[in-house]
């Protein structure tokens, strides 16, 4: 199975990327994980270092989507 | 079958993200359409009337996904 993760910070641009990202995926093949940056502080770093500098973002194996812009990686940190 | 549209302009981060989309895709529920706007300029309108701005964009129904970022409509056009 592949692995997919999927950053948001529960904005709105956020929330509709996920309802379409999830609804689009083969679940068969992959397996995505959801993670709300805003709630989940502690996994900023690893999608930094994913390369993740906006959210909503995708990724998958070593590329990064990212999907329409809702919020900056500064602007998650807060 | 649900319909998909991916709008493209043959630049690197369309083929990428292009390369990813078409990946992960149900393709048992969702029918993509790949789209090279700058080999298929009569298409311009149409993807601007769904609301695309930059390619690489993916159009479902009524939403637009911008993936990353390519090239504006504006450069599209040339």
């Amino acid at each position: 199975m592949n692995k997919a993760v999927f950053y948001h910070a529960g904005c709105p641009v956020c929330v509709n990327a996920e309802e379409r990202i999830t609804e689009i995926v083969d679940r068969s093949r992959y397996d995505v994980e959801i993670v709300h940056l805003g709630e989940n502080k502690g996994r900023i770093a690893e999608a930094e270092a994913a390369g993740v500098k906006s959210v909503p973002a995708l990724v998958l194996n070593s590329d990064v989507l990212h999907i329409n812009h809702g919020a900056s990686m500064a602007e998650v940190k807060g």
